[in-house]
Formats: structure tokens, C-alpha cells, sequence
């Protein structure tokens, strides 16, 4: 009861839940905010917008402006790797309301004295503030209120003291040395600033394991051995080397190939059955070489400029210490044993899954604890990127503690989450802390399938957390349009590259590799189960347009942003036509969103792997600033080659048996 | 840390700015609420929607049913005039989850002791909580879970056990017992539950002093013989009688007819100039018969079965007592002087406004008090309508307390905003607590800007919260519209009527006065400066179509609903085709929105007081269950007049100069 009289600030964006949520942005990235400020009475107000480091004690600041019917924007740069606060800040701009009560009584005639006194004590209180703020700023500005203090008490008429008082400079000066003792501030909102690997890369998976010289002779590799295959993943343009577990795997229930129950003396079990005599999660299996073997392997990774992603999968093979040491993690049935994991009727006889569900909470914090653990052992051995292998079937406040401990101090760890279940779990993972997540883009095969999809991903509020990574494969799924061979993997591995900023390929896919068990989405022989080795230049390969589409990845910053990608109009039935490009100048103080673009890479793909199809291509021309009728010039950004063309009319054929695809971009004519 | 695995309860719908407002419904009404839920793993979930007033104890209950990809929707009656809280609870079903994994091992083939053992125990958990539920349901599922235990323990063979889990009566029986000790509980969320006047009236506004029976002879009448007015209004159908300030005019500054500074001898003054030696806000001036009067007044407009809504203007003449006996309650110019209202360079000299800034939070709390005094005043004197002057030139968060102080003990208060401001201020004040609001429809002239604003009205958020009060006219609005004479007041009418479920006018109206001062939207002569008398049977006016509008409106249940109004497609330029109708049967179990109407009333109105138009109307016919090619009944809701249409083109002439308007229902032929 009693409040003062306060500014209301309501319905800031961006923002989650109500400040529930984290939005995410990258350093480099710019953070615009809008919210609706007014208030009471006929007042003109004032805003900012404040940021901070999460715990930092002082705010970065600047002014909001109004853009329409109450509604406020304002900007700020994002600089550091590091979660964030912002929040919104509005007062009674009381000088300028004086200053505009004032001008329209002088304009209308009627007296002011009151005005001019008012706005005299208000020039002091001003000037009070202005002297004791430290910068150049405030020196002049302190000098300025000053010298119109010093004119009022000089001048000899009303109208000579009202024509000190309207004077815009003086203005100026006294709105930027407010009264804010009685300002309103909103809620903090939470805001992390990943590094940009978060939002952009390529990623390849390979079991290291399967990586001998010879395919005639597969033979179970170490980490070492595995090197030699490094140079061609950095040449073709990979960011990320993404591994499955690693660790030490069990041999009770050890399952043979092609998932069989009954493993040969010499199958090597899954790396998903974590945990043998020789260690859990901490450990590196002895055939890869153990722990000493993975340093290296590291190190050679990051001489080719590229960084290892783990896999992390919460679940142990009978054989894993914890099921001894620890048997409260586990799920006991009533007769004492404890259940192996199953999805009915799926079933994992070498795997127990961990009880979240214990009813001891001391039981819970210390399997949390010990899972923390897990990643930060890894994280000081230098791994800052986690596949996290189902995490929808762990609780929820779970990984939103897990993260936020491990990002407090490694902000640039990155987790991406293995969550391929219904859309609102995935997106609820996303927003309690997962920097990237798997996708439908697997299964989104048809050009309108892909468009709406994507629309929903980069252009609704999801584009604020969740940040899709485009696996063409996993060693989980080998999609069913596979079937339709080379044109297939073409045209996935253009979507794939060029849709998302991030994406990724299991090895074998650069080799069109689609042998399906049974008519299922699984893989025969898969490597889950065996070792194996491939000639890597076996003929068909589709390395050269990898290569190409990594390399356009990095030289086109377009192709690095996520949230601008754009559908264009196009005469066709199966072809797909989008832009990238980056924003252009001021982005809308409403939305956020840019006007115009510049810098634009243009991708028509037919969806359709089979038959041949001829498209009419109807870019918004005026959006990257050229005119409707003006002559351009197209460059073809895989070949080089370029054309004149006018008109938002551009005839393209794309033949699944040949080029399926075009990549652009256009610009002015060369003068 | 370590937190249980839970359920996850998000999106809650409706909600406003995460629960920090209430949403509105009134006694009657169904509260539809629906919600994601969804929890980690593959268990099953169960949920309930939970109702109780505020501050009472024990919760109400009703099932949700997921309706969509994890979306659930339940339904309550609402009964209470009161502040309500809802709230949504869901748990894991383990015996459902048990079930299920049952049923797909049993039909899988595969060993399911486990599971056997499993839902044994569940079981007995169950019958424990059913044989203490109160209840005959309870008391029935205590047999029945009690019943497949001792048939679990007789049956010889795994296969009989599997099917006495099985049974479905069982499944039923055991989910009406669950375990909800680790359910998931969100947040409260808040709910005003109205008496209906909150949405249906028809207002009638009186200057209680211009209510002479000789319209050649005007002199100050008493509230006493204002009386002889009631009736007719009443007849006429009008809910709420409404009164400006009738409290004592000060003397200070007093203005004359017109508005002019010069007050002549025996000039009445402005009743907004409220307070005198008489008294201020609490007293009822001498001229109007004083306290006694009034109350004799409000029991003679109850035997005519409506109610008074008195009008609070939160200011002071110069000579209310609180001048002196409160000075912290007003604002001091650096001269000591108080200042008089003002927007510049609109002057009223003749009013304080009253400071709700003071430094002192003590003397801020006394000011609320006293206002909330004032109004608890009046409530104890019967009146239960309040119209609230310039309510955005006090602070948001003193109407939230005062209406929120009301309403504990007096649920059935209704505030009315009179806030003739901008968008967002409007929506706050009815955010906080105001009953309903003034609108802009006085100035929404044409068809479409009358559609595009009563869609947003109508089917946006706002339908939540803001109740729009339709005003043909105000003492201080006399539209610009109203220079076309009695068309402008026919279709004006009928438009207030039934666009909203809530309208009013202000006396002159149904006379179709239009004198107007300059060229300015005010009343030449007006009565808030001098008495007025008038020829309430003057010719030309428009009782009779006030008359049948009322009717109608009560006659009519759809037109005592807010949110059902829905626009209809209609060939023409000019002319406004709408229904209104009451929800049929179950609906939308997502969008709470009906799928099918019962009872229609179309109104077609040309909104251009001039030019005659030719309307095709176009009714979408299945929506109130009639075939595109059935033939059905057109009853003229005016006339009474009958006539069989075919297929939804129907033809209407509408003059301005005749009728501008047409009112029907349609129907089923009769038989």
C-alpha cells in the first residue's frame, strides 16, 4: 500500500517463460529489446536497457527509444562468452515534461512562472548529478547546466528565461543526468552468450575403432591408429570429431553383430555398454589405447583445427563398478534383480539404465553429483563438446543443474542434446540449458515438409533457444530415402549444410553407404556391434561436394547464422529455394528482425531423389537491395561461373542423375 | 540438487502475464483450461484441473484428457461470485504405465513375471487409498482392487494373473486411486469470478438535477424528483442508472454555463468540482436533497428492478475539506500555491487534482485509505457500480489494492474504467482489477474499423480481461457523427446494443440531440455547467428502437455474452454483418472455442448514416446447424415477421433514411 507512483514495464522480448528460461544468443551478436512502457498521468518518460555478467555487480547501459504506441526498443553488444542478465529501466522524464508543458504554455500565451520555477530547481538537481558523474560527458554537460543556471538568474524577463529553458541542448544535457531514484526496474532476465561453435559448425562422427588403413583387413583400431584419418576430415572442412562412447565396454550380455544376443569370442560389444573391471565413464577402453591414447588423439585433432566431441550416455553395463559400489542408482525389481533397460518391445540386455527415482534424497544428490563429475573430468581434459546420448529419459531439473554447474565455470562447454521424442520435451531440454539438439530433419523429406518445419525452428520463438544440428545419419538411423542412393545423398548433404549452421554426417555417408537390415532404419553390420573398415576413395563418393559445401560454410558468413534463413518463392513442385544472408543496416526497433540483407547465399534443391525437375526461381530481389527491373549478375557459387540476369524470374533445371542442386549468390553488375 | 523426477506442467491456458493478473468469468460461466504435461521416460500421465476461492482450503477437481502431442485440456463449472485460484496438478499413472508394458509383453511373447509382481503391489498400494477415500465410487473400487487380489492370489497360472491385471474396470478402478505424493502441482493462477452485471447491462446516464417535469420551465431538481423518471427507464429496459458526482460543488472558481471562467449568480457549477464546507466525497449535495435523498433514490430505482452507478472522480474544488485538513494531499508549486488541473492547454480552475506522489510513504498510505474509505462508503450504502473517472491519471498499483480491498468482502463491485487513453494503459487498468471499460467505439465509424476493433475486442487476449462498455455518447463525447441526426442515432444504437453485451447512453440520446458547441465534440448548453429540461416525448425520437434493443438484449441470451460475437461475410461496402449465439454442445477441447452455436441473432447494419446500401449477407449456416442447400426459417426479431430462405445469400436493403438495419434468427423450418 502506498506505493509511489511508478512506470509500468510489461511484455518485454525477447524473453522465455516469463524470465523462466535462458534466451541464446553468441558473442558478436547484438541483443535488441522492446518492451511496452507507460504511465500514469500525462509524464514523458525515459528508458534503458541494462546488461550484465551473471554475479557482476555493474550494468552496461543503453538508452531505449520509443518506436510505436508505447512500445520501446533498445540495443546492446554481446562481448562475452558467459551467462547474462538484462533488464529494462524506465523513469519520469521530468525536466523534459517541464521543458514541454512550458513550450506549449509560451506557444499558447498563458503565463508560466510556475514552469520556469520548477524547471530552475529541476536544472539544479540536474546539474547535482552531472558534476558527480565521472566522464567527458558529464564535464560538458555539467558545464552547460551551469551556464543556463547562471542566464536565468541574469535575465531580466520571463520570455528570456523561458527561451534558456526550451533550448535543445540544454535538454539534451539534462535527460542524460535524470532524477532515477524512484525509476522502475524490471525483472532480470536471463540471457546466455554462447561461443560460437554453439551455433556453428560441421560436425563428423566416426568410431574410432574401425579406422584401419587396409578395408580388406578390418581389424579393431586404436585411438592412435586412428589418426591418419584426421587430415582428410580438417581438408573437407569438419569442425567437430564426434565420437561414441569411448569408454571401457562390458561383457555380460555382450551383444554380437547385427545386435544379436549371442557374442563370438572376439565381438567387441557396444560402446553404449559402458563400464567393465577396467572403469566406467572416467575411463578410456584399453583397445582404443586408455586414457593416454585419448590425450593424444585430442591433441591431433586440435592441430587440424578442429575440436572432439564425447558422447555421454547415463546408463552402465552389468559389468560397471557402480553397479556394485553403488546399487541405490540402479532399479532393484522385487525379486532383487535389477531389470536391463527396454523400450517394449526393444531391449538392451547389456545395458542397465540409472534410477533417478531413488526415495533417498541424499541417494539422488550424490548420483547427481557423480554424474556432474563425469563431465567435468572430461572437461579438464580438454573435451568442451557433449553429444548427450537420450537425455528425455532423465529428469528434466536434472540436466538443468548439470549444465549450469558445469557452464559456470567452462561457459564454453557445449551440450547437444540426443533427444529424438515428442516436439515439446525437445524444446523444454532446449530451453533448461542444451546448446544445440538433434532434429526432425531426418525425416522431413518433401519440399513443403522441409519448408514448414524449418519456418517453425528458425522463425517462431523457438529460434530464441533451440538450435538445430542437421544429421544426415546417425549410426541409429539410416534413413529410408537412402534407399535411392548417390542423388539421395546429394541432395541431404545440401539441405543438411546449408539449412542449419550446424550439421553433422556419420562416416560411411560421404561414401553413400546404405546396406539396411531388413527393411528397417538400421544399418547391417553396424559398427555398434563390429569393427569395420572402408576403402575411403571408393568410387561414387560424394567427398568433393562435402568439401565444397564446408568451404562454402566457412567463406559465406550467412551460412553461419542460424535464425536468417528465408524461403523464397519458387514455380516448382519439389524444389525447395531459400536465401541466407546477413542482416543490413538497422534491424526493425520492433521486431527485431532486419529490412534488408546483404552478403546472400541462394540454395534451390529438388527434394525429390528420383525425378528430374525445371524451377522457376522468384527471389525478393529488393531485399538485398537490388531493383525489380535492374540487371545482376549471378555467381554460381560452387563452379564460379557468372551470368547476367533481370528480373525475379530465374529458370533453373536440377536433375536428381546430375546436379540436383544450385548454390548463388547475386549482387550488382562489376562496373 | 537431486530433485524427484517430475512431471513438467507448462503453457497453463488462459493465463495472463504468467499468472501475475486474473482472468475474468462470471457466475455461470465454464472454466476451460488447458496445459502441456509431460515427464521424462516412457511412463504414462494423469492430471487434474483444481478450483477453489481464494483462501479457502479444500480444492475442486475435474480430469484433464491429453487432446494433442502432449496437450491436455479439463473443465469446471464456476458457481461463486468471488476471487478464485486454478491451478493444474498431474502425476505419473504407474499402474496405467504397468498396464501397458503388460499388455506388450503379453502380446510380444515374452516372460513378464516381473511385471506380474510389479502390479501386485501396485494394486494393494491402490486399495489401500481407496478403502480410505470417502465415497460410494471409492468404496466399489475398494471391492473391485480387493477382488483381483484375492483372484491374483487363487490363479494357478501366469497367464490367468496377466489377465486379471488386464481387465479394464481394473485399470479404471486403480487410476482413480493414484499416487499422487510425488505429483506435479504448478503454479496458482488467478480468476475473478463476477456476478453477471459485470457483463450484462444496458446503462442509462442522468444528470439527476436537469430532471424537471416541465421542459419549458428548467429548475435544480432533488433526487426525489428525479424519481418520476424511473419508471420510463425501466420500461425501456435499462439495467443500470448512472449518475455523475453528486456530492457538493465548491464555490471557488466555479464555472459558468459553457464552460466559461464567469459564473453568474445561481450557476450550479460542475459536479467533477467535487466538495465544500457541505463535505466532499462522502456527502451528497444540499441541492440534490442530500444522503437521504439519495438513499430514498437507490431504493426506488431497485423496485424498478435496476441498480445506480455512482461516478467517482478522484479530485477536489478548492474548497473540499481535505484542502485543509489534508494540505500533503496536494501538490505545492515552489510559491506554496496548489496548482488547478490542467492538460495543457485544457484548463480546469475550478479542480485540485490530488498528489499521490508525496514524499512521505505514511501520508501516500493515509491518501489510499481515504479513497478506499470513500468507495467502502458508498458500498454500505448499496451501491454495488462504480464508474471511475480518469482512473490512468492515478497510480496502476493504488487501483489494484483499492479494488482488490472492495471486492474481499463485496465480490459483487463492479468497477467501469473511464479511461479515454492510450491502448496499452487501457488494458492495464482492466488488468488490475476494473470490471469493465470504456472503449474507443465512440470513434470506430466505419465498417471495417468496427470490425477490425471488436475482432480484437472480442477474440484476442483481451477477451481475458477487458470487458468494453459501449457509450453512444458521454457528456463530454458528443461524437461528430451525430451531425447526420436520427440515422446517425439509429445505427449507433443498435450498433452499442449488440456489439457488446454491455452498453449505455447518455440521456439526450434517445432524443437525438446533437447541439454542438463550435465545431468541438462537446454538448452546446452542456448539462455539466447549468440545468437542462427537456421534452422527453419530443418527436422523432428513438425510444421505441431503445425499447426493442433492451428486449432483445434480455430476451436473448446470446446478446448477454461478450466474446461470442463473430463477424459474418457479407457483399457490400458499407454494411457490418454480425452474429452472436450461444455455444453448442462440447468445445474445442484446445482452443476452448465453440464448434457449434444455438440460438443466433444477426445484425446487419449499414454503418454510413447517408447513402442507402444493398447488402448480400452471407451466414456461415453450418455453424448453427443448417445445410448450405437446406431450406430454412429467416425470423425478423423486430417485426416478429417470418419468410422461408434457401442457401446463405441473402439480399437486405438498408436506408439510413428508413431502416439502416436489420435483426434476425434463423432456424429450422417448422414442421
Amino acid at each position: 500500500m502506498g506505493t509511489r507512483r511508478t512506470v509500468v514495464i510489461e511484455r518485454i522480448a525477447p524473453q522465455l517463460d516469463g524470465g523462466r528460461f535462458p534466451i541464446k544468443r553468441v558473442v558478436g551478436d547484438e541483443l535488441q529489446v522492446t518492451a511496452d512502457i507507460f504511465a500514469d498521468g500525462h509524464d514523458l518518460l525515459d528508458a534503458s536497457l541494462l546488461l550484465r555478467v551473471e554475479g557482476a555487480s555493474a550494468w552496461e547501459e543503453a538508452p531505449m527509444r520509443p518506436v510505436d504506441n508505447d512500445r520501446w526498443s533498445g540495443r546492446l553488444a554481446l562481448r562475452r562468452n558467459a551467462r547474462h542478465r538484462y533488464a529494462v529501466e524506465a523513469w519520469r522524464d521530468r525536466f523534459g515534461s517541464l521543458h514541454a508543458a512550458l513550450a506549449k504554455k509560451v506557444e499558447a500565451g498563458v503565463p508560466y512562472a510556475t514552469e520556469l520555477a520548477e524547471g530552475r530547481e529541476l536544472l539544479e538537481a540536474a546539474l547535482g548529478r552531472a558534476s558527480s558523474a565521472p566522464g567527458r560527458t558529464a564535464a560538458a554537460d555539467a558545464t552547460l547546466l551551469a551556464g543556463a543556471l547562471a542566464g536565468l538568474r541574469r535575465s531580466r524577463s520571463e520570455a528570456g528565461r523561458a527561451a534558456i529553458l526550451l533550448a535543445e541542448p540544454l535538454l539534451e544535457a539534462a535527460r542524460r543526468h535524470p532524477d532515477r531514484s524512484a525509476a522502475t526496474r524490471s525483472d532480470e532476465l536471463p540471457l546466455m552468450v554462447d561461443r560460437e561453435r554453439a551455433r556453428f559448425g560441421a560436425w563428423y562422427e566416426l568410431f574410432p575403432r574401425s579406422q584401419s588403413r587396409d578395408p580388406r583387413k578390418p581389424r579393431a583400431t586404436t585411438l592412435d591408429e586412428a589418426t591418419w584419418r584426421l587430415p582428410e576430415i580438417a581438408r573437407l572442412g569438419f569442425d567437430v570429431v564426434y565420437m561414441p562412447p569411448i569408454h571401457p565396454i562390458g561383457h555380460t550380455n555382450r551383444k554380437g553383430r547385427n545386435n544379436s544376443l549371442d557374442a563370438k569370442r572376439g565381438d567387441v560389444g557396444s560402446p553404449y555398454a559402458i563400464g567393465s573391471a577396467d572403469g566406467g565413464h572416467d575411463a578410456v577402453a584399453r583397445e582404443l589405447g586408455g586414457l593416454d591414447a585419448f590425450l593424444r588423439f585430442r591433441e591431433e585433432v586440435e592441430r587440424h583445427g578442429m575440436e572432439v566431441a564425447l558422447d555421454i550416455a547415463i546408463q552402465a553395463s552389468p559389468d560397471h563398478p557402480w553397479v556394485k559400489e553403488h546399487p541405490e542408482w540402479f532399479r532393484h525389481a522385487p525379486d532383487g534383480t535389477i531389470k536391463y533397460a527396454e523400450n517394449p518391445p526393444k531391449k538392451y540386455q547389456d545395458i542397465y539404465p540409472i534410477e533417478f527415482g531413488n526415495d533417498d534424497p541424499e541417494a539422488r544428490a550424490a548420483l547427481w553429483r557423480a554424474w556432474r563429475d563425469v563431465f567435468m573430468t572430461w572437461v579438464e581434459r580438454g573435451v568442451k563438446v557433449f553429444r548427450v546420448d537420450n537425455p528425455h529419459t532423465k529428469p528434466i531439473p536434472f540436466w538443468e543443474w548439470l549444465i549450469s554447474e558445469v557452464q559456470r565455470d567452462h561457459p564454453d562447454v557445449v551440450f547437444l542434446s540426443e533427444a529424438f521424442t515428442r516436439p515439446k520435451m525437445m524444446q523444454r531440454l532446449a530451453k533448461v540449458g542444451f546448446t544445440q539438439s538433434y532434429t526432425y530433419f531426418t525425416w522431413r523429406e518433401t519440399r513443403d515438409e522441409l519448408r514448414d518445419y524449418f519456418t517453425e525452428l528458425t522463425l517462431s520463438e523457438m529460434r530464441e533457444y533451440f538450435r538445430g544440428n542437421l544429421f544426415t545419419n546417425t549410426p541409429d538411423i539410416n534413413p529410408h530415402h537412402t534407399d535411392h542412393g548417390r542423388p539421395a545423398f546429394v541432395i541431404r548433404s545440401v539441405l543438411a549444410a546449408t539449412l542449419s549452421s550446424s550439421y553433422g554426417v556419420y562416416s560411411g555417408w560421404e561414401l553413400c553407404e546404405y546396406a539396411r537390415l531388413d527393411d528397417r532404419e538400421e544399418y547391417l553390420d553396424s559398427e555398434k556391434y563390429e569393427v569395420r573398415a572402408r576403402d575411403w576413395d571408393a568410387p561414387g563418393n560424394i567427398k568433393d561436394l562435402l568439401g565444397d559445401l564446408n568451404r562454402l560454410r566457412r567463406e559465406w558468413r550467412a551460412l553461419q547464422h542460424y535464425d536468417n534463413l528465408r524461403f523464397e518463392a519458387v514455380t516448382a513442385g519439389r524444389t525447395l529455394f531459400y536465401r541466407k544472408a546477413l542482416p543490413h543496416g538497422d534491424p526493425d526497433p520492433l521486431t527485431g528482425f532486419p529490412h534488408r540483407w546483404r552478403e546472400p547465399v541462394y540454395v534451390a534443391v529438388n527434394c525429390d531423389p528420383v525425378t528430374p525437375e525445371r524451377a522457376f526461381l522468384h527471389p525478393d530481389l529488393p531485399a538485398v537491395g537490388i531493383g525489380w527491373d535492374e540487371p545482376y549478375q549471378v555467381i554460381d557459387l560452387v563452379s564460379g561461373e557468372r551470368r547476367t540476369e533481370r528480373g525475379a524470374d530465374i529458370a533453373v533445371d536440377l536433375d536428381p542423375a546430375g546436379t540436383p542442386f544450385t548454390i548463388f549468390t547475386i549482387g550488382p553488375l562489376d562496373r
